[in-house]
């Protein structure tokens, strides 16, 4: 058991739309990612997922509202909801979510999907 | 879906060792919560516990040594793992952990033990 620095962890990547590992408890996994840009609409058939804003300001929009997510704020996303993430500027995020949950959920594989995650 | 803003939430309560339930998700649920002194040893059986300290320093007890985890910081104890949070000076922290976590785990039921928790 150790204490997991969030600013230290931040440091260690620059990449986008690439979550990182920094824990794993009862089947889920803690995640670190950045974005800038616009992601892929999609929606997580079996998997809820939660967003913590450290840094920044996360858009997220849904199909009928867009929603500002400001640092220190968190949005629940629930299973099967169609979402598309967009940072106008760069946003570091936590991530809450099962194990099982693959970043761009049911939309068809494509450059931004990452099967394998490493953990930092 | 809505933001949740986590220093409005904290502005919502003052007493310690009382989680509110802010969140859930893939039956987890994410509280805040106040800490002040010392709390009683304890485990729990099934759950592992995320603490993420938002304000303010946590000092976590284990049998064989104390970890520090400060502002921006989170620690993961595993299912089974005898500790202790203590806080010197108010801490402010943010929990996930299952929905059927008790906060005094496998501790006799004692005056600290919350069995219906508020949600804000």
């Amino acid at each position: 058991m150790q204490n997991v620095n969030i600013t230290e962890k931040l440091s260690l990547f620059s990449d986008y739309w690439n979550p990182k590992i920094v824990g794993e408890l009862n089947g889920q996994h803690v995640k670190l990612v950045k974005l800038k840009g616009e992601f892929v609409w999609h929606s997580h058939e079996n998997e809820d997922e939660m967003f913590y804003v450290l840094n920044g300001t996360l858009e997220m929009e849904f199909r009928d509202k867009t929603v500002s997510v400001n640092q220190n704020e968190f949005i629940i996303v629930p299973k099967g909801v169609e979402h598309r993430p967009v940072a106008k500027e760069e946003v570091s995020i936590m991530l809450f979510e099962p194990a099982t949950t693959l970043n761009t959920g049911d939309a068809e594989s494509n450059e931004l999907t990452r099967n394998e995650l490493e953990k930092i």
